[in-house]
């Protein structure tokens, strides 16, 4: 492949390439599906039909059409490669060992489904392992991953190319089946990717027809090439998809010159093609059986007494394709160096943000105070964040059509836009924006930031935003993106009931604690502006680990007790007394209740409370005993109640008692809510104050939570 | 309006009607717009854009299309209206109370946003409120509700209307804006519903290209009318749907009349007509202010200085509603008892279904007993239920495309589908069918579930089923049938990393700590096939609750000690022991782990440890306290012990410690990931016995919960 000296976007055509080796096709796809089926057949499972029947669409896009380099997997430029599809992993697996990647040895891609602790071919692919861009599996994910990617190069190119220095030109390719085109975030991200014409993404449409309940007509019968089209998408048809190389490598080509949409191609194949139950769904998930492997290799003049034969032909086939990597790595090593020369600035910009880094100075630009008036946590978010996003060009900051309430606007930001877009609200787009207005699309928005996020490590740092609520929408791309450790911060407003009228709807009695239990999330809920400040802190300290920071829709007062550093440790003393009765923990929107609550106790009863706030569970548990008991104190007999309007459930490790609710919100003003779920400091003060009595009393013991 | 004696659903045109009251419209208008303005001004919030542009659209709906009985809100055969915008709800509660619903007064009307706790206007519509079909607000949602609702009607119908009968002939209506049509769940189910061809479906698009951040064009430009004929729906545009009540009505009777796909309606609206914002986003959620609201008066002719004003012409027009009304049901009734002198078997089935009553005797469909060997409890579901399934009509059993793998198929059944389709896999279609095929769409599965549950209480009992892990996917919808108090059961299967090769994508660590802590959800963990009969019979006697029933992939031993009664109470003893040491709680698929603990600390160690069964949290917390202390038995001082392959968030209420999982998964064998994990005996009587020690030692305490 020749590939000219500056632009890296430009390589001339493979289809002599492919011309001239097309005598070995019919060969080297025999040699994979069988190969997939011996990787089934030895552990009798897995996924080996839609592997089977993409076989030429990967010879068309490993062999001839991507750009990157085997030997060197982080090589910057490369073309991003999602496997949306995520079961059909071996496919991928297949070709990374085929096409040079070191540590897919043969012996580790025969460890799939195997019980090798450290394989390198989980069921799914990881992110952790080389060759693999992002871990997919949960269906239509990567879709959305895949617009992120794209995203990413466009932002980049907008920012750092210029005339004649294309260092950033790589194209992002997806593999879909027929599931990822039914799942609603697959469809949110098709939609938007339409909207931001991203001519730098393809996906490509794994199009059996056959989904594990049987042929796809069951359940889908919609014309998908004309709503792609309605979507804003290029369509490309491949009829022949098993076979027909030279037809894959012409559309994806075709794909890669795309002036204005992205483009889509839909390539008909054959499920578990040649096997007995090919082009059924019984050849989705199980092995074929040794009998039907076996008579697949007749038919096919393979040895069927032989298994996972790899012939010379086929080694052949691949071998160039290291070499031509470090070509292209070279080749753009060297661009990378003459425009560092030429512009300087630029060009170590540039550096940072491939190394990931921040400028050292980031935490400069907090305010190292903020006003004493009341202030809305989600307005404090903004006072602590924006001065961040306007200065480092590594956020790209998104939200699901909520720019008026999560308050992530800073002074000048430009949209993320195609340059050509013209607004009827005369906003005018530009890629190297990092302002993203999702749509009322939550789900690909936190999907779309991992894929962001996964462009690079720490290239990119995206921030979504939405109300608390509705990450109930994003949660599986949440996941995902705590999943692959991946720095996206989510900055999610209006949580508790303190809400108001949205009513119960919008209220999030439930849903903190499953991001409490999501392992490498924070959950943090800061109680006033100070704690923001810690909780944006934490997040960006974060470099391996998604952070969910929970604010408030209305004013909260702002507290001289709080520490932006005691967030750090995810729980810290507000007011400490040496013979105290009870500890109060207080948390985020709520925090100054607990503070009202102890001082009516004493004014009132006489009973001395100590108070802290909690804003993470998780940083506290990654605190030391030591400092665990000294924050607690509860074993040193001292009860504790938590005082939090959301399910209880998990405070059982830290309270003795609790405030909650355990019913679903109601439709009232802020205040009102508060009054009607008992949150008054003369109700909190007489509920703590009956529960210390039944204590003494022995009617509640210590040990067992008590719903107050 | 004519109604027909015999059929309800070739009623004559509303046309001259509304050329006989045409002259009214514009007063009607104006005075509905101002009313709303000054039901935001009132309290200064709400959302007055969207009702005010979507005003003529509610007159030809509530005065002129819909059949429904404002005095008799239950009227069976009534049409079903979703406003999917649930955010506009003013526009639903004025048209409740001007056609003349009752509880809906003028006094509950303008106690929208007020701390009237309550209120009939919450901030979203409920459906526990006379005239509301199902509570909305998460976007999208609605959509997918409206399509159960549709499928509800042609399921009714086909197995119950005869020629010249036809009982169930119902229309439903859906309100949508920009944002549902943008998010996913709302995807999934149009696509879905195209599919099924339900042409007594219509979705009305109050298109006023504004979202919250500003012009739709900042994230949307597709063809949406184009999207909708590639997904199988008729289109219709309406262009001016501020003024034209004639045209939609029009084009909502053409809906009506529409044979074999649904309808999309697509209607040009401007949002916050005739205010100083209208066409913009700031109309969208929040009061105009007074002076605007006046200067809207003065210019509409109305007088500044009065509110709420509800002219007699208003009221006039809508006066004989109430009257149709009660014609309409009468005239139903007639019908209703005319076909059941004709056809008394199908008479009295239709009355039980309408009464939301299972036949007395289907608890004996269950099995008493169950195979000893080793059964997936996935397959244990299938064994309790399919047998209910086969013989009651009330279920109708959906999976988003996962057949195969959770057993909820049983023999002889028919598929729901439209009776034109004939698949490639050779199925033949029926609306009388009751297994649905929902593809790879488990979002739009639960809430599809949700509207057919919500179309009369209990009339349908909706079963979805997926993996447990891809309920996250579908959660938001999950919630909103709890919170709507519907009875939805969820067969959720591949739970704990028991689940194996499929790895940490597909592992549900975390995702129990949402459903334990999710009000008015039952989620059950049974340990083995008499508990999986303890799960349904808990599910189907909880006909105001939604059910998880969480099922294995892999084979349980089947255990001598398990009751299907104790699964009622949430937990209850296994093994009992007078002086035990600990008391191990065992659940769900690794129940026998806690017996196979408790024998080798016995037979190592000497310590005596008691077990307990704990499938359900929720059912637990229902018991009395006495029994609670009975089961657990940590007032008497016996420490207790969890053993789940979960995060451990919420045990803490129930256990000392815990042999939990803080971080995902990981991809391998069954066996092997429990033993990647340290779930073999071995390592769990050690820890457990090492527990016991440090307790002893007073290296740890009671009361502060240990990670083992």
């Amino acid at each position: 492949m020749a590939i000219g000296p500056v632009s890296q976007s430009n390589g001339a055509s493979a289809l002599p390439l492919v011309r001239q080796l097309s005598n070995d096709h019919d060969h080297v796809l025999k040699t994979f599906r069988l190969l997939i089926s011996d990787l089934c057949q030895q552990f009798g499972g897995g996924h080996p039909g839609g592997a089977i029947g993409m076989a030429a669409i990967g010879i068309a896009l490993w062999r001839y059409v991507m750009r990157y380099a085997p030997h060197s997997p982080d090589y910057f430029n490369r073309d991003r490669f999602v496997l949306s599809n995520g079961h059909t992993c071996l496919f991928q697996y297949t070709f990374l060992h085929l096409t040079g990647y070191k540590a897919m040895t043969f012996e580790q891609l025969k460890s799939y489904h195997s019980d090798r602790v450290d394989a390198l071919c989980p069921g799914h692919p990881e992110i952790e392992h080389e060759g693999i861009e992002v871990t997919t599996g949960p269906l239509g994910q990567g879709v959305a991953n895949a617009v992120g990617l794209a995203m990413a190069t466009k932002n980049l190119a907008a920012k750092f190319n210029r005339p004649g220095y294309e260092v950033v030109s790589n194209h992002t390719w997806c593999m879909v089946g027929d599931a990822c085109l039914q799942e609603g975030v697959g469809l949110e991200a098709i939609s938007f990717a339409g909207h931001l014409k991203l001519n730098n993404l393809t996906v490509i449409y794994d199009n059996n027809q056959i989904t594990c309940d049987g042929s796809v007509d069951l359940t889908n019968t919609e014309d998908i090439n004309a709503k792609m089209r309605a979507c804003g998408w290029n369509v490309i048809d491949v009829e022949d998809g098993c076979y027909d190389v030279e037809g894959i490598v012409q559309a994806l080509e075709k794909a890669r010159a795309a002036q204005d949409k992205p483009t889509f191609i839909n390539v008909r194949t054959v499920i578990g093609l040649d096997s007995k139950v090919e082009g059924m769904a019984a050849a989705h998930g199980a092995a074929f059986g040794a009998p039907d492997v076996a008579e697949m290799k007749k038919k096919h003049g393979f040895n069927p007494d032989e298994h996972f034969v790899i012939s010379d032909v086929t080694r052949k086939f691949f071998q160039d394709l290291p070499a031509r990597g470090e070509s292209l790595l070279q080749q753009w090593n060297e661009l990378v160096e003459q425009y560092s020369a030429k512009y300087p600035e630029l060009g170590a910009e540039f550096q940072q943000r491939m190394r990931g880094e921040l400028p050292p100075n980031w935490k400069d630009l907090i305010p190292s105070s903020f006003p004493e008036k009341p202030t809305a946590s989600r307005a404090s978010s903004g006072l602590v964040f924006n001065p961040i996003a306007k200065a480092i060009e590594s956020f790209m900051v998104g939200t699901a059509d909520l720019s008026p309430s999560v308050n992530m606007i800073w002074p000048g930001k430009v949209d993320f836009q195609h340059p050509d877009l013209r607004t009827t609200c005369n906003i005018n787009g530009n890629y190297a924006g990092r302002y993203i207005h999702f749509g009322v699309r939550e789900h690909a928005m936190c999907a779309i930031s991992n894929g962001l996020a996964a462009f690079a490590p720490n290239t990119f740092i995206p921030i979504t935003s939405s109300f608390f609520m509705f990450y109930l929408y994003a949660a599986p791309a949440v996941r995902m993106g705590a999943l692959q450790h991946l720095q996206v911060i989510h900055a999610a407003t209006h949580d508790s009931i303190g809400m108001g009228e949205d009513g119960p709807t919008h209220q999030p009695i439930e849903l903190a604690a499953l991001y409490r239990a999501m392992p490498n999330l924070l959950y943090i809920r800061p109680g006033d502006s100070e704690e923001t400040a810690g909780a944006w802190i934490a997040a960006l300290e974060a470099k391996k680990t998604s952070t969910i920071i929970s604010t408030s829709r209305h004013a909260l007062p702002q507290l001289k007790q709080t520490r932006r550093d005691g967030v750090a440790q995810g729980a810290y003393v507000l007011e400490e007394a040496d013979h105290a009765a009870v500890t109060l923990i207080g948390v985020g929107a709520e925090l100054s209740f607990a503070l009202d609550v102890a001082q009516q106790l004493k004014e009132t009863k006489g009973v001395v409370a100590r108070v802290i706030s909690f804003p993470c569970q998780r940083l506290f548990e990654q605190q030391s005993l030591e400092y665990k008991r000294g924050v607690l104190r509860r074993h040193q007999g001292i009860p504790a109640v938590v005082i939090e309007p959301y399910a209880p459930n998990g405070w059982e490790r830290y309270a003795d008692a609790g405030i909650s609710i355990r019913r679903f919100g109601h439709s009232l003003p802020g205040k009102a809510a508060y009054k009607f779920f008992g949150y008054e400091t003369r109700v909190m003060t007489a509920k703590v104050g009956d529960y210390l009595d039944r204590l003494e009393r022995g009617e509640a013991q210590r040990g067992e939570f008590v719903d107050l």
